[in-house]
């Protein structure tokens, strides 16, 4: 998303200028902040590099149309089940501290429709007895499963919460449409919720999310349900992967996002200046451009997908581990997670790290 | 589950009589209750009623067969695509009163794998903006976001959660495994979460949750994910379609489940006779016939599988809303939502109502 929004920036400034408007109806503000903290975070990237100059003849276009679409030199290829992926990520989030006593598996791809895929990493992970489900929000899945465990935690029902997202993205290529088969690659990512101990000040100080129906059409998988079932001779095979019509879906976007931005400033009472550091769903070269045009300095923005492409849920989750793994996140710091996904759906939660 | 389970009331009993263990480490204690209220619930039968006698020819087996395996004399089958059933529910819990806040597709059968269904139900309800995402917990997935609507209402996130189950079980029914084919069937539930006015007494008294990955082959759909793609030409049709080992997923569920029913009645310091009404999974006629050997009085569990079979997520918050419109839910009462799902997962929550 963002492709190209200038337009998106300009009508963000032009909201930063005019008076408060009544805020919409979905997007009431939450009793935030939430004292929780993410006490660890870890990614997976599968050791299979495909180059985009490996890439161009397989979609019929050159190494060159791909970068100045997408962005992206490099994606990588798992030869791993979406489960190991996933325990990759967990096992190295978890490191040597306690077990989790939830597992939250927040990803699109699937291993296999049941059980939910969270029952199979916690077997990956040498664990019984734990509680596992999954969350299934598209690119937004991390986002929204990180705000569940938020509440899950402040509320007392869990402690130590390991969210893990994990993707094969490039299975839901299609070679037919280069413009999103160039984007997706495969990954995973973990993060650890836990309650803020007492003498610290991690705390989640605001989420916001609004979903757009109308643009469910922009990007979508038709299969993989009942709709275009896979046992009905009708359903084809590219009904079974991926497909999205860019252009419309910026355009659908843009103010949205600005908005939902704003509102989360507001709700918070910050102003743009005052974020440290965007960690934004790796949607594309091009929508990653368009942040700074929202207002925050690029070099505030993690921005690593030239290297790993756009691994639908876990993009946010991997992008934060290289910001950890980077020292990029100090304890204290405003961190904006922000994204977008199919719906259309858009949310952003802001977090003192 | 709980097929002909004389052995776990044995279990169970005795367990009652026995000194108190040590809890499992993936039990702690949540720090219940959690002051919410489902203020109002609904469901959605499809018209077409498919009899064990239309039923057996397509199976192989008679119908007594049927009846004396499953307890189901008739089941629904939907002509409607499973958001529209959803929405159907959902529009009835939400009756005339405000637009939800957050709307939770709590099912197991999407309609398509991007986006996720509940964008679908919004557009359905003909709503827009309102955060919207997916739990699956398989069987689960209701008890499973109803206690996430719970910490979520309760830490001021969201105020009025619309939590909705819709299932095409049938679609997913093996006509040559005549054992889990006959139990399937399709249906749709909703109920409406808030935090409980300040002199009312409503709450989530206790939550409990066991998921166990021993257990992932006892109970499974292979396909419809990346493990055995739609598009891969050695998915076999029968990959996407339902599988079930009943007596040795019985006999792995049994001790767990009066474990967990054990569990979280010490955790809410009540006996069983204090438990007003039971509303749990309608996974067959024989799992319903074993919950009084746990301690529960027959009368008091909700029993509508003759009628509608298993379906899915959908089981839960169907007999929930058939309770309800029977007037069998007063407030006040304590009322136990308990299941068993694929994972192997089990989970209760207990509710004042």
């Amino acid at each position: 998303m963002f492709l190209n929004c200038y337009e998106a920036g300009l009508a963000f400034v032009e909201r930063l200028h005019a008076k408060p408007k009544v805020a919409a109806r979905a997007t009431r503000s939450p009793q935030d902040p939430r004292r929780v903290k993410i006490v660890a975070t870890a990614c997976h990237a599968p050791p299979n590099v495909e180059t985009s100059v490996e890439l161009a003849p397989k979609v019929g276009r050159s190494e060159d149309w791909i970068l100045s679409r997408t962005g992206i030199r490099a994606r990588r290829i798992a030869d791993e089940p979406v489960e190991v992926l996933a325990a990759r990520a967990a096992r190295a989030a978890l490191a040597s501290g306690p077990a989790p006593d939830l597992i939250l598996n927040a990803s699109t791809t699937a291993r296999q429709l049941i059980p939910d895929t969270s029952v199979f990493i916690q077997e990956q992970l040498g664990f019984e007895g734990i509680p596992s489900f999954s969350i299934h929000a598209t690119c937004l899945s991390f986002l929204v499963a990180l705000n569940t465990a938020a509440s899950l935690v402040v509320s007392g029902a869990y402690r130590r919460v390991l969210v893990v997202s994990a993707e094969l993205g490039s299975k839901a290529r299609n070679p037919r449409e280069p413009e999103s088969a160039a984007l997706l690659g495969d990954g995973a990512a973990a993060a650890i919720v836990e309650a803020t101990p007492e003498d610290e000040a991690s705390e989640l100080l605001g989420w916001r999310m609004t979903t757009w129906p109308k643009g469910a059409e922009l990007s979508e998988l038709p299969g993989g349900g009942m709709r275009r079932h896979p046992n009905d001779p009708a359903t084809r095979p590219e009904d079974n992967l991926f497909t999205m019509k860019g252009p419309k879906l910026f355009k659908m976007a843009r103010q949205r996002v600005a908005d939902l931005v704003g509102d989360l400033l507001d709700q918070c009472g910050l102003r743009i200046e005052e974020i440290d550091l965007v960690v934004p769903h790796q949607a594309s070269g091009p929508a990653l451009e368009a942040l700074p045009k929202l207002g925050f300095p690029p070099e505030r923005i993690v921005n690593i997908i030239a290297d790993y492409g756009n691994c639908i849920a876990a993009s946010i989750p991997m992008a934060l581990a290289h910001a950890d793994q980077a020292g990029r996140l100090r304890r204290g710091d405003r961190v904006l997670l922000l994204g977008t996904g199919a719906g259309l759906s858009i949310a952003g939660a802001l977090l003192r790290w």
